[in-house]
């Protein structure tokens, strides 16, 4: 693949230079800023966060800022999730969607002020559609990209590593549950929270002047700990059933097939409400399924196949060093979706035999 | 620069093959899409596509189409350029603004019929701001994607290569209109346009499965004309004063301070309007730099200081062959935009002297 030419318009992150010392050898783009994807290799970056603790550069999770008098009543328009019990240190996991319940993001809600939230995105300008909302109906609220960008800690010794750097106080942080935690002269959201199943926090780094310095904390201070550079891994996101946006799902998808119906609770007129609740009973249906044999790397969906038709897609497969096998997330169509029902899938190295797997591996 | 993860996410695109087995060496994510960057060489590139024609995929050009009763009413409430007078063949250049006159993207809209538009899209997911202000006001629109990715004919022989493809009546098209171009069972939107100063065309694919024949039998019929695959210049795009939204611009400035104030003249009430007229005269304006010395890779925008005082900021700048010097794109001050003011511009390989240009090198 080739290499991404230098411009603006693909972002630079404050954690940059300390990424590119780290030895980053692949990446992506990722709200038009760069995510890493690769330091030592797919499987040592993998075995290195299960059994230890890693440092990731995922300020390409860009917030959306909400802020203002009509800020609940916008995010009450916006939210198919009941946000009536969300705590004042709560982070909300919140299927985003368009009038007819068509996922336009993944994000994460956190709650800073009754008035104020950040919208923690995946990748797509969900902003613009914010913007184009509270714009056409002249909401008084203030929607910006705020200079906000996530590091994460995950891995099995992150309690560990920033307990040293935020005090033991962070080891009471509950999941998806955040405290403002001090740092230098300034103070930080850190959230129990993160794109692993290896447990881990998410430091909201607000100044981009404060990334470095956070950054080559943590590396000292975990020096013992065995502290590496590392990033979100797709081996270990797939064993664990951690969706991407792009990739397992899209505007195509509603939150009801991709899993996430018990988010789709909201007991407000929601924009979208009716379309959504209209496709309650999905077709289709995100699934693990395992595959066997040699599969290449994936850039576009693999057709799955029984008795000659086309029954879903594999968009997202890898080989799994723990589980010695292919895991993969697909979406199903209801009459094959079972666990254990047999399938074959069509990838760009030929058909291969996959199966319907009970659940996620981890 | 690291090479990219390979994922659904960053789409490839229907001409992806032809890029790949033309020798793209470089690329980079717009639109989450590949759209490659360089081939031979900056230069080599550059040269070939002054002195003879090229074949860009610029898939990543993503359409938002808008179709249906409302559409009309929709882009009145979007445009800040009069569109009473497109014609039915017709594409405008048209900046896309929020409530404040901040600009949300540039794109090209083009005219299908009365009531059907394609937004042609620099880089942001403009299609998210569109869909906010469609649900949240419940228009009669449909708004999507469409399986549309443009193909680039550009360089002084486009007329030549493209009459030997679609006739001899491609040469009658002018100037930013279009004309509907038979293809083996189809037709494309075939538009005089495109992101050079070089002269050419856009081809707007309809229809992923003609990517791959209409590039074979473009490099075929033009094997004589040395035709090769291309992509936009950064070279020659800054010599001839074209922006890039997310360079050059961002959510940040208006259309004002960006040199489009001619495209500010609808009569309608479009959202945004009395934001961006009380910002009608801009503190800041887009000019031509030129820069003296060695520079490296811009990666972020590089200050422009007169006095110890900060006056502006270079966003895109590089070696003009050519003009054999580096050429610039800033945003300058009022204090210091005149032509002949001299400057010196902060980069991060040291101070080098700047002076600010009459007008683009072209």
């Amino acid at each position: 693949m080739a290499s991404i030419f230098p411009s603006r318009r693909v972002r630079r992150t404050p954690f940059s230079q300390g990424v590119e010392a780290a030895g980053m050898s692949v990446c992506t783009v990722y709200n038009r800023m760069i995510l890493p994807s690769v330091f030592a290799s797919e499987e040592e970056d993998y075995r290195h966060l299960k059994s230890h603790v890693q440092v990731w550069d995922v300020s390409c999770e860009r917030q959306v800022a909400v802020q203002g008098p009509d800020a609940r009543r916008l995010l009450d328009m916006l939210s198919p999730r009941d946000l009536d019990k969300m705590a004042p240190d709560q982070c909300y996991y919140m299927p985003a969607i368009d009038r007819n319940g068509g996922m336009l993001n993944d994000p994460v809600l956190v709650k800073l002020a009754e008035d104020h939230f950040w919208i923690s995105l995946a990748d797509s300008d969900y902003l613009q559609y914010v913007l184009g909302v509270v714009d056409a109906l002249a909401l008084e609220v203030r929607v910006w990209e705020p200079d906000v960008s996530p590091l994460a800690v995950q891995g099995p010794k992150s309690d560990a590593l920033m307990a040293r750097v935020f005090g033991e106080e962070v080891r009471d942080i509950r999941f998806f549950r955040y405290k403002r935690m001090a740092f230098q002269d300034t103070s930080f959201v850190v959230a129990r929270s993160g794109y692993s199943k290896q447990g881990g926090f998410e430091i909201y780094v607000e100044g981009s002047d404060y990334g470095m310095p956070l950054w080559d904390m943590l590396m000292q201070a975990g020096e013992d700990l065995e502290v590496r550079a590392g990033c979100p891994s797709t081996k270990e996101r797939v064993e664990g059933g951690l969706l991407s946006y792009g990739n397992d799902m899209t505007q195509d998808n509603t939150p009801f097939e991709c899993g996430l119906g018990k988010f789709v609770n909201s007991p407000r007129d929601y924009i979208g409400k009716a379309g959504l609740l209209a496709r309650a009973e999905p077709k289709q249906q995100i699934r693990a399924v395992e595959i066997t044999g040699d599969i290449p790397p994936i850039t576009a969906p693999w057709p799955l196949v029984a008795g000659g038709k086309r029954v879903g897609q594999v968009t997202t497969a890898t080989w799994s060093p723990d589980f010695a096998t292919n895991v993969s997330i697909a979406m199903v169509e209801r009459s094959h979706w079972d666990a254990g029902t047999a399938l074959e899938v069509e990838t760009p190295a030929g058909m291969r035999p996959a199966v319907v797997h009970e659940k996620f591996w981890r």
